[in-house]
């Protein structure tokens, strides 16, 4: 991470001076994150990206008048010219003008990331590419492929039935040998994690490959929901042996949040036995869930990314229950952030704040000693991922 | 609200002296609450109108040796002429040897409110008139149908069962010509929340509306359970357009509490497209759950009215756990009180202490501006509850 | 509880200095705890101890980076003759070269207890006896027996499935003569507390015991999982009047947690009406459910023991969302420590730290009294473990 320009002065503000300086200046490494929109944008799909609802009614209603919108009045604002907290009004007006690569310039370098690892599966179309962004951060950039995606140009690439269980495999062993690092599943919003943990039999996987087969043929639109695929895609994931994520708790419309339940993983994580590493996602508001499953298993990490973004000043409780039952080398850090720039600062900044907060309490009243806290800083911001996924210890 | 007298000094005790100031002064719109029981109270009877088991023996066995017991001693007893916290015994000898009216004229004054939306569904005929309640408070009244009353009094009145929900259809429609302001459902402990979404066909409800009303002649006692029923309620009130509050989560014994879990209404929700607003009420321990689908669908309300008042010295937890994913315009206030003016009063006062003390935080901490803190206090306060009620600016 | 030596000075550190020297010096009644381990321990084993998995490898992977890890070197350390915070390294050399019963003989004494009631049915065989254990913390000792051994137990006695049921009531009241005052059940990680709440029908009981038994003869192992029979043993226990303990929540990966959640018991303790007490151990993450039922039904219990020690520095926030809709005559203190002293100590002292700092925030505040924060401890900290139990009023 590059000093100048660097994190803010003042996020860090927790009751520990050591750790306040540690947080305010180490760099993160963000294991689940996403590229930015190109352009300019209107106020319509600023506030739809700054909302996790699927109804542009909904986010129109909700304005900045939401935990995520005052973190990104109270966090970017200055780094655009503006005075923290600039009223909703003004701040629209001023941000909007703005190109999104010419915001993205002045509040990716002050996020402070050491590596960024790109989730490239969701509307890349309209999406910079990821060596675009890790430039404009000043971070080396790995990516993740999402395997639905992959599915589903399998699927309009006319493949037959009988050949589809072997084409994805051929596809996603394409994608890693092209230099993803990672791979990542949707299962949560396509279908729910309460999945039959077992992988799915050859002739299952034929029947209902073939059935949605001609339905993309039919339609040209490849949009994968069977369960059965979905158990396929999650079984060859972990074929590959590479760390596999996995949406979990909040973050679609799409879903009945408790069928996202991290928990409904239970038996698919013991019929798979530890032969890949399994990122749980977000995970709130089932961060507590998770932290038994962290617990539990061996390959199970977990992050609350998105959910800090969006509780805002209600975080450092959020990261408070991520550190509970999960052991301190299974926890990592991720903005989840995905179009707008201000989604990755402030998914940093907050990290480093909320952080800060707890830990520093933990150190002041003597529950935890300075080094460890230091230590167990220092793993979630990245020595964990880099472990996980294998990456080299800088950078 | 009246000045004079008015709310206790020294509830609010955040640390940021501005919103002590707000939050000690301004007028509450309470969008869901009860009428107070007339006459005087024994202690079996006031005990257990300050739980929420419907077994006596709990409530006995409780005392006031709990959250809101507690919160009752501390807050009330120093405006019904005794010393804050005073001991459990000497406490309930004077304060039932005091009317319940007296007790009202004491506490309700000093609950601080603008204006009660009174749910008038529940025993009505132990409890003094919504009018009288309004008196005692100084503060305006609307009121609320609770939709399985309307139904229930609809069966004992003879109708036919091909006629049951063209009765049910203009016996509400009555209702709000009367002058109700909204509709209210209890689904939740009469079956659950995990209904089928979809509107139920005409046949299923002339089928189950014959079966109920056999019964109802028979025994000539009517309790709406069946699910059939149940949403044909819930669609009659979607069709009004008007206002429809859920109660949700906590709040009695009848129900499996999981079952309550407003998650269970996503689909009822997508199934009613925005055609009505959808509060949810009480929530607890679903708040999170509950703030997810406020951010979800435009038409979603909430409010943690009761957990308040139950959970006492932690409310402020319970209310913080609210303001996360929650859009800050779908926030309401409620005391849920029942019976008893006390419950009025806490009601009130820990809300107002809660919310000084959440907010108030992130204000010294400096996440959020004053400005913004004083006008989110405003909104949930009673801006929201107008809006969404279509009641004047004041009063 | 001895005063020289005692509880360690500094333990808690909560704004009441009443509340902290009260909390400081009382005598814990712990109503679920077991007994330690004999000899010497390996750094598998240790570790082992020390996670609630069933996966060495989780275990070994954690090692001490976990919040029991760290609250294990930061207050057991200085009582073993090592600086607070020991790092790993050396803390596990020198803690593995002491025999179990050393360490234990140094830990005990200053984790204060008045009294252990010790669950006996776990891997007996592994423990020193519960009397040992009593004279080691200088405390008397009350058992538990589980449920579950006894019929293992019985099945491996050779009995007729016929005669089973009745065999089963035999045992179970000769373990109530021999002396224990209470029984235990674990049906939740067995099968789950989603069972069928009714008392099962003799035929099933002997159609269940009849397959289960051939498949103990046949295999000389007897591991009851049967929910029929799991059924047979709950409805035993309620029959005889005894505190039934009943483990929820977090504690074992045989289980998918949702399905431990002491909700699912709900028409279980109504089908039982009152007829013994229930109490809820451990409860994580569903802690506010627990208190739920123990607002609901006059017989219900609760405690959050084993989640204090695992969530370390986090136990506050567990502790007071126990403190929330459950009457304080409902709460109790356990440790349910296994195998090493050092559980016994973090649980008592945890606890002690988490109550002074959580009730002394609210006696601070002037939301609860001191004379009643003080009676609310002496009330958890032993007066409801007494009362259930019947034991006498010291000691």
């Amino acid at each position: 991470m590059s000093s100048e320009p660097g994190v803010p002065e003042g996020v860090t503000d927790g009751p520990s001076a050591e750790l306040n300086e540690l947080l305010g200046r180490i760099g993160l490494v963000d294991h689940h994150t996403h590229s930015i929109v190109n352009g300019t944008i209107e106020r319509a799909e600023y506030l739809f990206m700054l909302d996790e609802s699927d109804k542009p009614e909904a986010a129109d209603l909700a304005g900045l008048e939401t935990q995520v919108g005052f973190a990104v009045r109270r966090w970017c604002a200055p780094l655009l010219g503006m005075r923290a907290n600039e009223p909703e009004g003004t701040f629209l007006e001023r941000r909007l003008a703005m190109a999104n690569l010419e915001v993205a310039a002045r509040l990716l370098p002050a996020a402070g990331f050491d590596r960024l690892i790109v989730e490239t599966g969701f509307r890349g179309e309209r999406l910079v590419a990821p060596g675009e962004l890790g430039r404009l951060a000043s971070a080396p950039v790995s990516t993740v492929v999402r395997l639905e995606t992959v599915a589903e140009a399998v699927a309009l690439s006319g493949v037959a039935a009988t050949d589809f269980a072997d084409a994805v495999v051929g596809a996603v062993a394409a994608s890693l040998s092209a230099g993803a690092i990672a791979l990542k599943s949707i299962a949560a919003y396509r279908y729910g994690l309460d999945l039959d943990p077992s992988r799915p039999e050859g002739d299952a996987v034929e029947r209902a490959a073939g059935a949605w087969l001609r339905a993309v043929e039919e339609t040209r639109i490849a949009r994968i929901t069977d369960p059965v695929l979905l158990r396929l895609l999650l079984w060859t994931a972990i074929d590959t042996g590479r760390p596999l994520q996995i949406h979990t708790g909040y973050g679609d419309t799409d879903l009945h949040l408790n069928r996202a339940d991290p928990i409904h993983l239970t038996d698919f994580i013991r019929a798979t036995e530890g032969r890949a590493p399994i990122l749980l996602l977000h995970t709130y508001p089932f961060q507590r869930n998770a932290g038994y499953l962290a617990q539990m298993f061996a390959n199970v990490y977990m992050d609350v990314g998105l959910a800090v973004n969006y509780t805002g000043a209600r975080s450092p409780q959020v990261i408070a229950e991520s550190l509970e039952l999960a052991p301190f080398g299974k926890l990592l850090f991720s903005s989840d952030a995905w179009g707008l720039p201000e989604l990755h600062l402030i998914g940093s900044l907050l990290f480093r704040r909320g952080l800060s907060r707890v830990i520093g309490e933990w150190v002041a009243r003597g529950d935890w000693a300075l080094g460890d806290a230091e230590r167990v800083v220092r793993r979630i911001a990245g020595e964990n991922a880099r472990r996980v996924y294998g990456l080299p210890a800088t950078g």
